[in-house]
């Protein structure tokens, strides 16, 4: 076989954090071409000497700033056309951080910026449709598993559970339906604390740390 | 940047077929080093001008010998040291090829042959580690979704479905639970026909078109 290839394989990443009540997405400026000016999710070639993980976790912590938080492989995008330098394929990820880690991300990075999956700038490459998988798959996940809880603080009320799934899911869900079934899917349990604020004190909530195998128990079959 | 790159990029698929009772996948045998001789799933190098599908379609087609059936990217696979021959990233697929398919498929390929996922060989590369979270996809797919009908004729009976998904998932189920649930689901209807064989005729079902909707509706939310 040929000892080069025409053709150089990149990681982005799609980095997901709930802050100002809203879903948003780090983006970072490009300073040079192609797509010069334009917003970007953070990305970069992979080395000849480390794994795809290992480049993702790179470029996790050298843009956002984070290490230890949810990170998986979403998908590989190979169109033939993508990047006008030459033949790229990506393998995208995608990572949630935890609002209170978010609000010190990309501190670091002059260029890089906490934007709305609800209000996207114009963006280079095909990473406008990189994100919009990575958010139908947020979404899919939120349904299904207990990853969306990766968003939250460790200890939540049922309302502020409520607010992180209608931002995630872009929907206002009614309230004693909402309540009724995210109690009945046993992911979460009360931590015997109360929030006081506004209004009357409500309860705590955690989820479980056997959440995902509850959830799993909705199959068709055991 | 420079031209050329030191990783290379190739597709692997894990083509499934349900036959003689069984949950098999379509193995060639390697010809020439590395790993010569073991047994290796399907696959090639990507062209500089194809995308990462129409490879995949291109290797499904020239291996196993079938276009038109269901096709989907699994993982990427990239460990650092996982081909011998140098840096390799290979996008694994995997296609489901119906029975009556899959008898006439990999006959003209002389080294081609459909093997038991319950009993394979020693597999080059990390085509085991491949195999076996493909396995896991098709039955978290069969599970949560109608794809597994792909695997299935157009019309069948509650127990050969039954095997099916017992072939499948590895593991017998009870026969009165499974016709309840299959049926609540509504995922299958009647075609109104029956099948006659040994024993009483059996009703014949097929699955609904709009199947996959419905099995969503077992979502959390809305």
């Amino acid at each position: 076989m040929t000892k080069t290839s025409d053709i150089f394989v990149t990681v982005d990443i799609v980095i997901f954090t709930l802050r100002d009540g809203d879903l948003q997405v780090l983006l970072v400026k490009r300073k040079t071409p192609p797509f010069e000016g334009r917003w970007a999710i953070p990305g970069g070639f992979v080395q000849h000497d480390e794994s795809l993980e290992d480049a993702a976790a790179r470029v996790l912590f050298d843009e956002a700033g984070v290490r230890g938080v949810h990170i998986e492989q979403l998908y590989t995008f190979g169109r033939v056309d993508r990047d006008p330098r030459g033949r790229m394929v990506t393998v995208a990820y995608f990572a949630l951080v935890p609002a209170p880690l978010a609000l010190h991300a990309g501190s670091s990075t002059s260029d890089a910026q906490w934007q709305s999956v609800y209000n996207l700038p114009e963006m280079a490459f095909d990473h406008a449709e990189i994100v919009h998988y990575a958010l139908k798959r947020l979404r899919y996940k939120l349904e299904y598993t207990a990853v969306g809880f990766q968003l939250l603080p460790k200890t939540f009320t049922l309302s502020q559970l409520q607010k992180a799934y209608e931002t995630v899911l872009g929907e206002r869900l009614d309230k004693r339906n909402f309540r009724r079934r995210i109690l009945q899917a046993q992911v979460i349990e009360e931590t015997g604390e109360m929030q006081s604020g506004e209004g009357r004190p409500a309860k705590l909530y955690r989820y479980r740390a056997d959440a995902v195998a509850e959830v799993k128990a909705r199959r068709l079959f055991p």
